[in-house]
């Protein structure tokens, strides 16, 4: 077992024994989503105030509300969430690259035929320019989308990594 | 602003005046990576033993490896991650319904050209019918990644929501 597999062992050893959440039922309690970044430097629950079985909690590179449709739909659609919140980073590695860069890295270590699946799928690695920009595209894709209903309550938001402050990103007019 | 939306700025406040983890760096410190369920009843961080900086944690509905990838390629050659840990969790959602299922709701809830969209893109749920399969199945597509490199180690585990308690999934022999 690797140093980490017997660190999450033990971490879970503790945590189990003094567990008493038992209870709680699979639909989220608050029913809201969170969309956050995969980011080391982000603790949903204490950053945002999640209490244990209130929100679902999506997390990928950069906060994707792309990529976290499947998730938000199956939130929404079976388990009724009436609420998504969009959570990106300040000093997210999504703002460093470009997918030529990512596509590059990738023939230069994992060879040719790796990255010819990369072109093959037309791989979109979602790296975005500019933060605040990169939220409100990820809301009015939401709010625009069809599997997104309209009552459903879309926010955006940025969490800043140095001071671990959340601000609200100003909605875009809506045409 | 809705309440929701109040509470999280409400929480931010108060965690951002006794925060002190504003020196840490984008690279995750500990080289890991989690990938685990949206699921509101885990907290990854506490349950899993992942301090403030140390590991990236990728979640969504299922704890999907196969969506996790474009994450995982970018952790991996970007970041310099070695080790993924996939967690599923009893009582999961993703046990309860098929394809079909998800898409009827849509159909009836969303309108037909909701439904289009589904069966234009063959849009795949990524639900599955057993849990310690579904892990196998999950570490089994990541070692066999040619995107993952064969120096990362990868192990399945299987979160209690019940009991709080994670516990590792045989891996599969090796053909």
């Amino acid at each position: 077992m690797s140093a980490i597999q017997k660190k999450l062992e033990a971490a879970s050893e503790q945590y189990a024994a003094s567990f008493d959440k038992g209870h709680l039922i699979l639909p989220p309690a608050k029913k809201y989503l969170v969309v956050t970044c995969m980011d080391a430097r982000i603790d949903p629950a204490a950053a945002f105030g999640i209490e244990l079985g209130d929100a679902h909690v999506v997390r990928n590179a950069g906060g994707s509300a792309i990529e976290a449709i499947r998730s938000i739909v199956i939130s929404q659609q079976l388990l009724g969430t009436t609420e998504v919140l969009v959570v990106k980073h300040t000093d997210c590695g999504m703002l460093t690259f470009k997918n030529r860069d990512a596509y590059s890295r990738v023939r230069e270590h994992l060879g040719p035929p790796a990255h010819a699946e990369l072109t093959a799928r037309s791989f979109d690695f979602l790296p975005f320019p500019e933060l605040d920009e990169a939220v409100a595209d990820d809301v009015e894709f939401l709010r625009d989308s069809r599997l997104v209903p309209e009552h459903v309550t879309i926010s955006g938001w940025v969490y800043d990594v140095k001071s671990g402050k959340t601000r609200r990103v100003p909605d875009r007019p809506r045409v």
